[in-house]
């Protein structure tokens, strides 16, 4: 697959540059990094950091605003920004009133980012962190949970952004956040494997009309491939796979998000919501929320995401539904 | 290529449902028709729809709201809404102060559309239109210019509907559209053909790390094919064909919106941004406002296009960055 761009290893470099270039009322860049920051950050209000390897975009630079983040770094594709970049992001973003860390949960993000925060700390920060492990997918053998950060990051992005502006402390934002991740599951199918950037290699191999259930976004192959057989069947298999994570779901209030892995057109995503939509109103369940878009994708990859929410506490909904510039929200 | 849609023929009904779903806020569909209305219509303001074949999405519903479009209507895809469906969204969306059809320059399109225009004329509608034909391509033998209307549409919809929410008439608003198209160039290319819904059938053929410059958004090959380079020399290629549409550019000041076709990834869209914005610099061009996305798209198929818009008036650029909730903005 031709693909627009120079030399592969340029890439990154390139989409950051690019980046900078279009939001500039919004973001720039710290040059010969892989960091973006807002260009007016808030004084008095704790400053929110994400990022990960690169691959997933709009992800985490699309969420750079107003009620959403102050930072984003990022690594080369699939790999995480190393512990240095973090830390810069952190002395960049500080406002006196510390800095929290949204981390996805995978081991090489987790180490580099909370090296980050010792090497912050020591040097007189005031640093947290929350791990967002939406994925309720689970591992071909064992069927162990997986929990990786998926989607739903996004999710966490907004509450505590829109939180922090509000004035809530770092503790309160770490409360917040864990309870927010403890409310929230994800689940992925891919309907193809993805490739490399520039489609040279696959990430595993998927038979055609077949689908992945449970795939990560980095390529990752699911713990399941059946046939393929409709939007409304797999509307249908990903809410049941969710909804069973929790207790009488019925009286519960759900916000959703819908996600777009990649090269998943838009009608695609829309007949999905549009299906997802019919079940849950069969079933019953309350959405009060609900998201549909390329919000965290794999690179190449075709395929969909469903993230539930439970709402528990009002204001969740109202952080998510605070206006925010950033430019992928 | 498995697509997540359930029978084909429901496709385009199902996008909208799920559509008039999430973004329940701001805009309704009117059962039974192509046609997603915009919730909370403007008194006292001449209203805006647009509209025509499916496969193009966000365009056109994802541009309903504040400062934006008052309707959107839908058709099959690749093909116009009827003349019927139109009329009655002219009927939904009059607030008294007539309505104006912002139309691309394809036959089929204007025959329906300017049908509704005369149909509710009669009816007493206060009606008028502007057709836009920003494409900038040739024809291939003939090399007459062929003046599609394609990506710059979203320009268009944006400065009418700030110009008549701020109080404009529809003869004010027909003589802003007609100079803010004369103002406009668009060249798109394709690096894949494009598909049908389904992927059964490839639109034209591309050979393998080609691309086809000057095609159009309904998978109409394009009047030549080349090997692809690199971004670099893509953006230097459409810039070039851009720029010498104007006299005189490097004391004018430009719009510019690079727009993803479908496919191509958001790290690419970047990297192009990039390579354009360098080149323009390079050249002295001065740029005042730019967008990346994907605004108009062509069902699967990979590719980019470029648009270049003069800025002539001071107020086009407020009209621009004037707030909108339209989703797809």
């Amino acid at each position: 697959m031709t693909r627009i761009i120079n030399k592969p290893k340029d890439t990154v470099s390139q989409v950051l540059n690019g980046v900078a270039y279009i939001h500039q009322d919004i973001l720039q860049r710290i040059p010969k990094t892989g960091i973006l920051l807002r260009k007016k950050l808030t004084p008095d209000r704790v400053a929110i950091i994400s990022g990960g390897g690169s691959g997933h975009e709009p992800a985490h630079f699309g969420y750079i605003g107003e009620n959403m983040l102050d930072a984003s770094v990022s690594g080369p594709i699939f790999i995480p920004p190393t512990a240095e970049e973090v830390f810069e992001a952190i002395q960049k973003t500080d406002q006196g009133k510390g800095v929290l860390l949204v981390i996805k949960n995978f081991e090489a993000d987790i180490n580099n980012f909370l090296q980050a925060e010792k090497q912050a700390k020591e040097a007189g920060h005031n640093v947290s962190h929350v791990i967002v492990n939406d994925d309720c997918s689970v591992e071909t053998g064992s069927f162990e949970k997986r929990r990786r950060g998926v989607a739903g990051t996004v999710f966490v992005h907004k509450i505590l952004g829109a939180a922090a502006s509000e004035g809530k402390s770092l503790d309160e934002l770490v409360s917040i956040g864990e309870k927010v991740i403890n409310s929230m599951n994800s689940l992925g199918v891919a309907l193809s494997s993805g490739t490399s950037l520039t489609g040279e290699t696959s990430n595993f191999t998927l038979e055609k009309d077949m689908i992945s259930f449970g795939i990560g976004i980095h390529g990752e192959e699911g713990y399941r491939s059946e046939p393929f057989h409709s939007s409304e069947h797999l509307a249908n298999e990903l809410l049941n796979k969710l909804l069973v994570q929790y207790d009488d779901y019925i009286n519960k209030r759900f916000a959703i998000l819908i996600n777009g892995l990649g090269t998943t057109t838009i009608m695609e995503q829309y007949v999905f919501s549009n299906d997802v939509k019919r079940l849950l109103e069969l079933e019953g369940v309350t959405v009060v929320y609900a998201k549909t878009g390329n919000y965290m994708t794999s690179t190449n990859m075709a395929g969909i995401s469903l993230t539930l929410l439970e709402i528990t506490e009002d204001n969740w909904l109202d952080y998510l539904k605070k206006p925010t510039n950033a430019f992928a929200w």
